[in-house]
């Protein structure tokens, strides 16, 4: 893994030497930047990275060990205060123009930094890491695959035990201790479980409500592997659904379907949106899917694209995202359908594999 | 919980229009801030209260329904840039000078927020809703007791369980089970179980690693209760404990005790800092203690104040607090003892009770 680090951190300085606002040198603040940079996942770390490929890696104490660890190739500075640390550093070794990450550092440090001693001068780098980090390499889809897998496998493992009675809690315990059993590092995020009436609340928090019959249940979840966050949804029917619900099953999947489809290399992620929402919106719950059709998914749960209809990018191949149309009727209950997928030349490779078949349990 | 938290508002309203950078209205966009003033937890949140105390809450469609069960009180905008909708809104109620958390606003964020037309002049905050968190209420005092005494019997659910053999990995696990089981709403962190040299790294992330026979075996955990993180670590030895081992923790233990002995209403908590860590220098383990002595607890897990051998404050009854001294030998293993407890003028209330002997298993 290093050498793949240090990769990376190439392609950052050949950013930051050739970008429209050419700098000498990107101070990265965001962490989750810095553990694609170095591997190093840390609450408090920043990075250094020289317009010639060098750099230098600050972490507090508590990680300076597991800093040497992972990223034994690297420089390595023990300091509470990273940022400032390394901007100090910048300054001595003759960086004039420093890069940084505008839509992390916030008013208050950025009053601190610039305020530093011979401190260079600050230039907004935009967001040449999130850039690199949204093609994915192969390594990286391994990840994901596996952790999305281990969420297929958790869902199989729980659905056995789901049954009325049951709390929307209890259900999301036994559904997050599933996949960590099955080699989830943890979930990728809190668990939804959205039951009857309230899954007509998109992020719900599952609750105290007993599960009914008559209910459709709606589980968004995804295991942690590797860092890579799997996220799935599906929703169940616990007895058989009466006509309202099996009518808007059918459609949430006949939409997610369209918007599968439409996600290729090269699609404007409006479109693939819109390809999905065609679908709810002619059949008259346009006002019931209030959300965008989907994600990025990486190294964080929610990255880019992130795919509206008022969001504007590109698809591009090894894109890994979720399509997640839902329709949602106030009181009455809600579906929502989700996978995580690859968007490759070839057609969409789809990560998540448990059935969109209505289960009926 | 309404009553209450419309008399946080009003709090924040008074400091807002006495400060010395005295302004019209306050733009709150730190999503754990917004949680304390409105009872809303969600990922995107933010909140203006004018000068007078009304306010406006703005989420995304995600959160809408869950906000108006949770704050029916409150106007509500529903929209997803957050405090972009409310900056443009205080521009139109005649706000001229609002002030802004500076300390969470991005510089991207910032530039967005003044550039939006009719925009008010944005004026830096300071930390006001950090500052009225410091000293808890006695609601937030009980929420916090109850995440201290679920933590405490986990523990004691925990450790006849605990043997030679499992990873590390496993028994954080079977840690943070029992932590749901008995009512936590999730684990307050990730838990640390740091055995035999991994002990040496104060944030080691629990691996496979198999606890042996001769090991020290660190735990740091604590469960999240209506909002509130326990934080509270034990370290226990595998078998008849070396001479060494028994000798860092009772070192390790008197420095706590310093520690927590020195915690009283208007102290410097750099002296209280002081107390712990002249213990451990005294016995020649200064370089081996290498962080501060501990930190407020509530809404976060890591709050005001923090207390090092450089960080100024002053202690307050109510505040609640944690003392975790360690003594880490590189190599070799390590002993952190951490207790959360409540800052009072009649003398510090532990939260956590579990036995401070070392126990040998």
């Amino acid at each position: 893994m290093p050498d793949q680090h240090r990769r990376r951190r190439e392609a950052l300085a050949r950013r930051i030497a050739d970008g429209t606002e050419a700098a000498d040198a990107v101070l990265i603040t965001r962490v989750v930047n810095v553990r694609y940079l170095t591997g190093l996942d840390s609450s408090n770390a920043a990075l250094l990275v020289h317009a010639d490929g060098e750099a230098v890696l600050c972490t507090d104490s508590r990680y300076a060990g597991t800093a040497r660890r992972v990223c034994p190739d690297l420089e390595l500075v023990v300091a509470r205060p990273t940022a400032e640390t390394l901007t100090a550093r910048a300054g001595k070794a003759g960086v004039r123009r420093l890069a940084f990450e505008a839509h992390d550092v916030t008013v208050d440090r950025h009053g601190t930094l610039t305020a530093i001693d011979g401190a260079p001068e600050f230039v907004a780098a935009g967001r040449p890491v999130e850039e690199l980090r949204l093609v994915k390499d192969e390594e990286e889809l391994a990840l994901l695959r596996e952790a999305c897998a281990i969420s297929d496998r958790a869902f199989a493992a729980f659905l056995p035990s789901l049954a009325p009675g049951m709390t929307e809690r209890e259900a999301a315990i036994a559904l997050e201790r599933h996949m960590v059993d099955l080699g989830a590092e943890r979930p990728a995020f809190h668990t939804i479980v959205a039951s009857g009436p309230n899954g007509a609340l998109p992020h719900h928090r599952p609750g105290d409500r007993v599960l009914a019959r008559g209910d459709l249940v709606t589980f968004d979840f995804g295991a942690l592997y590797g860092g890579y966050h799997a996220d799935m949804t599906r929703t169940v029917a616990l007895g058989e659904p009466a006509d309202w619900q099996r009518e808007i099953y059918d459609l949430v999947l006949s939409a997610q379907l369209a918007g599968i489809a439409a996600a290729e290399p090269g699609a404007d992620t409006r479109r693939v949106d819109r390809a999905a929402r065609t679908v709810i919106a002619d059949a008259g719950h346009g006002d019931h899917f209030p959300h965008g059709l989907g994600h990025g998914v990486g190294l964080e749960i929610h990255e880019a694209p992130l795919m509206g209809y008022d969001k504007t990018g590109k698809l591009m191949d090894r894109v890994p995202i979720t399509a997640e149309p839902g329709v949602y009727l106030a009181g009455r209950g809600g579906v929502r359908i989700e996978d995580t997928l690859v968007v490759r030349g070839s057609g969409p490779e789809l990560l998540t594999e448990t059935t969109k078949d209505l289960l009926v349990l």
